[in-house]
C-alpha cells in the first residue's frame, strides 16, 4: 500500500511557510505576489511529483495525473487571511502533493480566494461552472481593488479557466486544521469530518423612534435597541430547544442608531446566523426564529423586520470515503480519532456538489486560526497526512 | 403688576430665528459667525431693555439692571445644536429679555456653550467659578478646532471672564421647551418644574474570547455580546422593581468587538445611564446595577467590568419659586397646567448651586427637539411669558 512521506510532506509544508512569512504565519492576499509565488512554487512541486501542472485564468493551480485511474481530486487554497496562520489552506494543497508523491492516481489542486479576498470562493465555483464572468466583472476587493484589475496584475488576465471533468473522480479528499478545540480536548490527532454545516444568515432590523434619553419616559418611548436585546434574549433562552447537538448560532453585531449615550435608539441591527449540518434543525432553528420575531411583533412597540442575507446547504461527506479515513485513522492512532462536522466553510463543500467528498481534520493548538499564532504539532501534522494516504488507498482498493 | 408684552415678545422671537436660519429651524453652532451675530443682536436688545450689556471672555452676554434690588437672574442659551430648533435656548433668553421690558429687576444673561459644542456647560460653569483656564486650554470642539482658536476667532480673546456676583440675586429663572410630550398629552400649556433629574452614567465593558462562529462549540464559547445581552435583559426585568414614577433608563450602544457576522464577539462595550430627580432613587438603581454585574460575573463566562462615566446630582427647584409660578400658571392658564421635572440637563442646574432656581417649560410639538422641526404653538409661547414675568413679579413681591 502507499504510504506517505512524512520527512518530506513536513519539509514542503516548511518550504511553503517562508512564502510570504509574518512572525511565525504567513502573510500572502490572494493574487498579491507573495500569492503567486507560492502558486509558482506549487507547480514546480507537482512537476516534481510527476504531475502535469498549470494555472487557470482565476489562479487555481492544477496538477494532472498523467497516468491511468481511477482518479482521486484532492486539495485546498495556498492564499491565507491577512497576517494569519501558516496551515490553514496550505495543508490540504501539501497533503494532496504528499498523496501524488506516495504514487496514488491523484489529481491536485490549489483553488484560489477561498479566503474570500475578493469573493466567495472564486476558485471552486470557477472549476465546476458556478461563477459567471459578470460576477467577475463587478467583484471588488476588500482594499478597493477590481478583481480584473488583480488578475491582470497577476498575469493572469486572458488564460481559460479550468473546468473539472468530474466524472473522472471517484472522490475529494481535503485535509484542513479544525480550527476548533474539539480534536484538542479530546487528546485526538484526527478527525474525519462528518460534513461542512450550512449557514443560514440573518439581519434583523428594529424601527423605533429616536428621543432624548431624558425627556421622553419609560412609557413613551420606542426604544428599538431594548427591543432587539428582548429578542436576542428570547433566542437565546429558545434555541437549546430545537437545536442538534453541534448547532451553533451567533449574533456578531448589534448597531444601535446614532448610538450616543443620551439618545434612546431609533433603529437596531443585528446580525445572525445559525449552522448546524442537518437540514432539518435548520429548518426546525428558522421556524422558531420566525416565531419568536412574531411573537417580538405583537408585544413591543418597534416592529422588527427578518432579512435572510443568506441559507447555504449542507454538505455532507461520503459514507465510504469516511469509513475509508476511519479505518486509515484506527490503524494509525488507535482510539486517537473521532468524527465531527466542520463548523467553517470550505472548498469541499463545492466538490461536494459533483462526486463523493470528505475532509481530514488535525488539532489545532489553542483552537486558534485566522491569525498568524495558528499552529499544529508537527506530530499531528504528520499523523494527518498518514491518514490521509492511506485512507485515500484503502479507499481506491475498496472502490477498484 | 408687571405684565409681559407677548406680541413684542413673539416678534422678538422671530427677529432671532432669522439668524442663523436653517428650513424652519437654525444653524448657529457657539463661537460661529451666526452665534457671534446673535450675540450682538441680544446685547442691542439688552440696551433697548434698558439693561447695561457686556460680552465676557468665554461668550457669556450679560445684561446688568442699572436700578435698585432686589434682583433676580433669568436667561439660557442663545447657540443651537447643529442644523436644530429656533427655540431651545432661545426662548429662554428671549423670555428673561420680556421679564426686563416688563420693568422687572432682572439681569439677563445668555450662557455660552450649553449645547456642547466645545465642553459641558462652559458658561454657566465660568460665571459661578467653575471653568478653569486649564480645561479651556485643553478642550476641543467636535469639528477639532482648538476651544482656544474658536474663541480667538470669535473675538473673544484676552476679555475678562464674567464672574456673577450670586449674592445679588433672590433667584434665578429659565423658560425652556419641555423636549417631551407631557404637557401636550395632558393638554397642558406651561409646566413648572420640580427640578432637574442627575444623570448617572457607565460603561459597561465584557471581555470574552473571539472566536469562530462556526469552529466554536456553544459549551466552548465566552461570547462577550451574549453576556452583553443577558445582563441588559436583566436591567430591563429589574429596574421597574426599584425605580421612581419618572425614572429613566437608557442604553445607547452596544458595540460588539470585532463586529462580523461569522466572529464570536471577544469584547462587548455598553453604554448605560439612567436619570432621576431623587439620590435615594438613583442610588438604589446604581446598587441595583451592581447587584446584576455581580450576579453576571457568577454566573457567565465572561467578566463585566462596570466603569463609572458620570454622576451628577439633582438640582431641585426652589419651593416658593415654583410655589410663585403656579399661582401665576393657574391665574392665566387655569387647569392647564402641571408640575414635572426635566429629565435634560439645563444652564439652570449649575445656578440652582448657588441661589434659588426654577425652570417654566412650555410644550414641545411632537415632543420633538435637537432638530429643525422642533416647535411651538404661539399661543403656548405667549402663555410661557406671561406666567413668567408674573411668577417672577409674584415672588419678587412676596419676598419683599
Amino acid at each position: 500500500m502507499p504510504e506517505a512521506d512524512t520527512a518530506r510532506f513536513l519539509q514542503d509544508l516548511h518550504e511553503l511557510r517562508r512564502i510570504g512569512a509574518f512572525k511565525t504565519g504567513v502573510h500572502r492576499p490572494t493574487y498579491s505576489p507573495q500569492d503567486m509565488e507560492s502558486r509558482r512554487w506549487l507547480m514546480d512541486k507537482m512537476r516534481e511529483a510527476g504531475l502535469e501542472a498549470s494555472i487557470d485564468g482565476i489562479g487555481n493551480v492544477f496538477g494532472r495525473h498523467p497516468g491511468p485511474g481511477p482518479h482521486l481530486l484532492a486539495g485546498s487554497h495556498i492564499e491565507s487571511q491577512n497576517e494569519a496562520g501558516w496551515l490553514d489552506g496550505a495543508l490540504g494543497v501539501v497533503g494532496a502533493l504528499a498523496m501524488a508523491r506516495a504514487g496514488l492516481p491523484v489529481d491536485v489542486i490549489a483553488f484560489a480566494d477561498e479566503e474570500g479576498h475578493f469573493g466567495s470562493f472564486l476558485g471552486s465555483r470557477s472549476s465546476i461552472g458556478e461563477l459567471e464572468e459578470a460576477e467577475i466583472d463587478g467583484q471588488v476587493g476588500a482594499g478597493g481593488q477590481k478583481l480584473r484589475d488583480a488578475l491582470a496584475g497577476a498575469g493572469l488576465s486572458g488564460l481559460p479557466r479550468l473546468q473539472l471533468d468530474t466524472g473522472r473522480y471517484k472522490g475529494f479528499l481535503e485535509m484542513h486544521i479544525e480550527q476548533g478545540t474539539q480534536l484538542e480536548r479530546a487528546g485526538h490527532q484526527v478527525g474525519v469530518v462528518t460534513g461542512i454545516v450550512a449557514i443560514w444568515q440573518y439581519k434583523l432590523v428594529v424601527t423605533g423612534m429616536q428621543d432624548h434619553a431624558g425627556g421622553t419616559t419609560m412609557a413613551e418611548r420606542r426604544d428599538a435597541g431594548l427591543t432587539a436585546v428582548r429578542l436576542l434574549a428570547a433566542i437565546d433562552a429558545e434555541f437549546p430547544r430545537h437545536c442538534g447537538p453541534r448547532t451553533t448560532w451567533t449574533c456578531g453585531r448589534i448597531a444601535l442608531d446614532p448610538g450616543a449615550s443620551s439618545i434612546i435608539p431609533g433603529r437596531a441591527e443585528v446580525l445572525f446566523q445559525f449552522r448546524d449540518i442537518e437540514t432539518e434543525v435548520l429548518q426546525r432553528l428558522d421556524a422558531a426564529l420566525r416565531r419568536l420575531v412574531q411573537d417580538s411583533n405583537r408585544r413591543e412597540r418597534c416592529e422588527t423586520e427578518l432579512r435572510i442575507l443568506g441559507r447555504s446547504t449542507p454538505a455532507l461527506s461520503d459514507e465510504r470515503l469516511m469509513a475509508s479515513l476511519d479505518a486509515a485513522a484506527e490503524a494509525a492512532a488507535p482510539g486517537r480519532w473521532q468524527r465531527l462536522p466542520s463548523g467553517a466553510g470550505h472548498d469541499a463543500q463545492y466538490m461536494a456538489r459533483h462526486m463523493p467528498a470528505v475532509m481530514l481534520f488535525v488539532p489545532s493548538i489553542g483552537g486558534i486560526s485566522h491569525h498568524w499564532a495558528e499552529n499544529t504539532a508537527d506530530e499531528d501534522l504528520a499523523m494527518g497526512a498518514r491518514v490521509l494516504v492511506d485512507g485515500a488507498a484503502r479507499f481506491l482498493a475498496a472502490a477498484g
